[in-house]
């Protein structure tokens, strides 16, 4: 199971970037996580620039494409989503194969509630397939900014183990005749 | 009074960009609007960076802080506020000069309210001033999609007019010693 992690913030010290790090080294044999850079790399969403897309959009569009699902970690800005996530997600509507795509969200700072809501009625929208039990709420903010702080966090642990399990699940159940995940 | 409009859209024939010229070129005397093309310019939202702003985002706090008062015309896209809106909005969380300021948002697509709903939220939550008789929904998306049908039609004429009454109105009631605005 290939997972292309998504975090919503650009800054250095992230809590969201650190959790899809921890995930990455948390993941089980067999599940390969990578923390998408290149949503930092990309231009302001400009339908315009459709019929010729920029190398930074065709990256992303590609990194989206050959991964079986997403984790999506973003902070709460003002009651609402990450500018900077909403921006990746506007590039990725009616691109092909994003329509029913496995997505975890991850919540790092479960009194925001407003970004989550919306986020979620935006993915919907977008025909992704957010996945309910692997969308996981980890009250990290505050005490748990590390990804080391997360690597020894028998919550994150779980929760990240958690969160697999579904995604790989959600995959299999899809598509019973193609390869299985281990759910441990 | 002087307003900056701020559009959520990059295309060049957005409907909301054309807005806010259209309420340009409608604006009373007294009233004057600047499209501010600058949120395109904009680097994506890093807190990082605000020790050491990027020169476009000096210049949209300065376009900010000079205004009266902001128009707001954006897409709904995905049933989410635009990331080139967001992302705008996120560089001008904690700036001194944003609070209390008053906010028009207009709706030029009434069947989109979600992207509208998060919206208000976010502006509400950043200590704007929406408000409420000012912000005007005007069908325009299908058939009314460019400045000079705008400019053309009583209904947007009658809006654009509300919009900047009310704005107006506003003002004087928040200053009663200040400078006082047409109210026709």
């Amino acid at each position: 199971m290939r997972v292309l992690a998504l975090s919503g913030s650009l800054r250095a010290a992230s809590i969201n970037t650190a959790f899809c790090r921890a995930a990455a080294r948390l993941a089980p044999p067999g599940t390969q996580v990578i923390v998408e850079g290149g949503v930092s790399e990309l231009p302001l969403f400009n339908p315009d620039l459709e019929a010729s897309l920029p190398a930074a959009v065709r990256r992303f569009h590609e990194a989206v494409a050959s991964a079986d699902a997403l984790l999506i970690a973003s902070p709460e800005y003002a009651h609402g989503v990450s500018g900077v996530l909403k921006n990746a997600l506007d590039w990725l509507v009616s691109i092909e194969g994003v329509v029913g795509k496995p997505v975890a969200m991850i919540n790092t700072s479960p009194r925001a509630h407003h970004a989550q809501d919306s986020l979620a009625e935006i993915l919907r929208t977008m025909s992704l397939n957010l996945v309910a039990g692997a969308s996981v709420s980890v009250p990290l903010l505050g005490y748990c900014n590390t990804e080391q702080s997360m690597l020894d966090s028998e919550q994150v642990r779980s929760a990240v183990a958690r969160m697999f399990g579904e995604l790989a699940a959600t995959l299999a159940a899809r598509d019973p005749q193609g390869p299985s995940f281990p759910l441990n």
